[in-house]
Parts: C-alpha cells; structure tokens; sequence
C-alpha cells in the first residue's frame, strides 16, 4: 500500500508549508549554543509543554542535550538576517549572539530581547526518530511582546508580511 | 529555578506564534475522522517524517489510533470556513467533508484536492505527552499545488496574507 517518497519530494512539499522561524538558544554546563529552526510546536498546556526538532548530526546536538535547558525565541520580521547568521551563515558562536540583543532566562538561556515571544525550556525528553532528535520541553518562562510582525518561512525564502492585527486588510 | 508558567500565560504566548492551519484527516477500520489542528512539524527526510499533536480527551482520539492512517491537509487562504467545521463549528462528520472537494490517498485517508500540500502518514508512534498525542507519521503519499496562499493563524484569528512568491512587494 505505501509509496516511496524521496527525500527531495518531501522536502520539496514541505518547503509549501509556511513556517514562522525561531532561533533556539541554549546555555549551561556545555556552554552556549544556538541554531535556527522552523519545527516548533505547541504539545500540551498541561503541563506546558513543546517540542522542537534538531539534526542529531549537528554538532551542537551534545551541547543541548548536556545543557538541558532551551529557549525558543519566535522571530519578527526584522530579525531576518539574524536567523540568516543562526541557520548557518555566522559559523562563530559569540559574533552570533553579537548580532543581537538578550535577556538571561531564568534556566541561563538567552532570550531574543525584541523576539515576537521566547518560551524558557527544561528538556524532558530527547526522542531520537530517523536522524532527528524531538526536543520535548517543559516551559519554564515565558517574554513576549504585545505588537510586532512574524518572520515567516515560504517555498526556501523569508517572507514579511503584516501579520499584526490591524496592520492588514484581511 | 524553574518559575511556574499558568496554562494561560502559555496559551497567551502560544497565541504570538503565526501558524499554518491544517486539516489532519483519517479513514480506516474504525471509520472516518478529520479535526484542524495547528501543531505540526516536519521531523526528518530519512525517512520522510513528520509530526502531529492530537488531544487525548478528544472522542476522535481513538479512531486515530485504530486506523494508524492519517492526512495532513496544508490550508490555503480560501479554507478558512473548512478549517472552522474542521475545528468543532460543525459538529457532524459527514457534513464537514461534504463541505470541500477530497481525493483519495495510497493509505484511504483523504486529501484535501486544493490543499497547499498534503501528506499522508502511516502512524508509527504516538507518544502521550500530558494530555496530548504526539502522532508520528512516516509520509508515504504526496499532493501539493504550486500555487496558492497559506491560511495563517496568528492572535486568534485566521488571516489571509499573500505569502505566494511574486504575490508581494518584499
């Protein structure tokens, strides 16, 4: 009954789901690390709870398993080059977090000091499925600001769009 | 150190969060179900995975575990009435398909025919995570358009914002 998918095929679809974009800090006994993502979600607000993907093959995967502390910070449409700088294109870690301005989370993490909203996360579990790892998260903390547009992810570009309330005819 | 967030600073936050709405759909033994649901993710392209949160408490739950199929509809910006049946606005079942045009899939799930993208997921795990289902499903079938806008949902609201490439001045 199944087909096979390839891997460029399911890349390619996914690339049609349009994602907001998060740079997930994290900081502790393993030191500081981060890197930008766009699977992120809500699992549970009982306790709340979510959960965010990583590559088990980065080499920061280590790093955020022996910390087991994260903080998931929604980007708004201004922080498109700092996602650029997460996702890869700053390989240095300190000119990184240089780019931007933080807030210390209660955990130790950093928070996105103008991020659209940052949820402080302890691990609570690492499930491994393929070559991925679900960071599952318990939020510990919570900053968010009360206007601001998403940064948003659609067909491999970043796109800005007025997503406020108001700021839109829709 | 760990502060103590309420459900409803979680949800408030949550809310912050610009989200794609999908229609999760199913068919098999147990019959036929559809629910629209936010939370969902791309896990990893070997194998092609990804991830849906489902309630326990809903009287769905149980026929998505028996029918192990299911079908992540990616919505556009002319669903937003289907993605209010999808959500509870329409409580009879047969009714919320006869609102909308489907396609069967390899799995006897259904594909919404002008969906963003769809991907149909044989269930290979569900991790209870408090109250919630973490359904992972391996992709096995593929529909996807290349046009089109995304349904967005963002403060508690639908919003149609142009994400299509070229659609927009940015």
């Amino acid at each position: 009954m199944e087909e096979t998918i390839s891997k460029a095929d399911f890349r390619d679809a996914m690339a049609r789901v349009c994602a907001p974009v998060n740079v997930i800090t994290s900081n502790g006994p393993a030191g500081q690390g981060g890197f930008t993502a766009t699977a992120m979600c809500s699992v549970t607000d009982e306790p709340p709870t979510l959960l965010v993907c990583m590559n088990g093959k980065s080499a920061q995967c280590g790093l955020f398993l022996e910390n087991r502390r994260f903080c998931v910070n929604v980007l708004a449409d201004d922080h498109q080059e700092l996602a650029g700088y997460f996702a890869g294109r700053q390989s240095d870690m300190s000119a990184r977090y240089a780019a931007a301005k933080w807030v210390e989370m209660p955990s130790g993490s950093q928070a996105l000091a103008d991020a659209m909203v940052s949820f402080d996360c302890c691990l609570v579990e690492a499930r491994l499925v393929g070559t991925h790892h679900i960071f599952i998260g318990q939020v510990v903390g919570i900053r968010s600001r009360p206007d601001g547009n998403a940064l948003l992810y659609f067909d491999r570009a970043y796109i800005n769009v007025p997503t406020q309330v108001g700021s839109f005819g829709g």
